[in-house]
């Protein structure tokens, strides 16, 4: 499973577009606080596999590529455990 | 731009799998309730245009496939306008 301290200490580069506390900087990003742990990963993993193109998808991929499965497991638990702000 | 009250009766379909107030019913479908419009609406443009696969992406492909663009800003507008939950 995930660990949300680890997963916090390695979410600097995703708050460039997510935000700190996972309200995106732009609403063409998605915000993250409060989404589900399991889609977060299956989302990440989707990304790194080149599954999903246009838009940030390129964007995406080049962050997704070198984490491993424990780094995706963590980002998501810590981004999951996050109060969802409109 | 997109209809909150149009989007609700064109959102029967989703509703299945990420809920009638937003909040997904399984984790590994992602809540749309207070998710930025702008994201929404590019996000069904791309598993329309087929960009997304793998996962739930066929599925979506499906859904999305019979939907306007108006459709799209209408149920963007809607799960927008939804209080996020946890």
């Amino acid at each position: 499973g995930g660990n949300v301290t680890d997963g916090q200490s390695k979410s600097a580069s995703c708050a460039a577009c997510h935000g700190a506390t996972g309200k995106a900087v732009n609403s063409i990003y998605p915000n993250l606080a409060g989404q589900n742990a399991d889609y977060l990963a299956l989302s990440l993993h989707a990304y790194k596999k080149g599954e999903r193109s246009g838009g940030q998808a390129g964007i995406m991929q080049a962050f997704s590529s070198s984490l491993s499965d424990q780094d995706i497991s963590d980002l998501a638990a810590y981004y999951a455990s996050l109060t969802p702000l409109k």
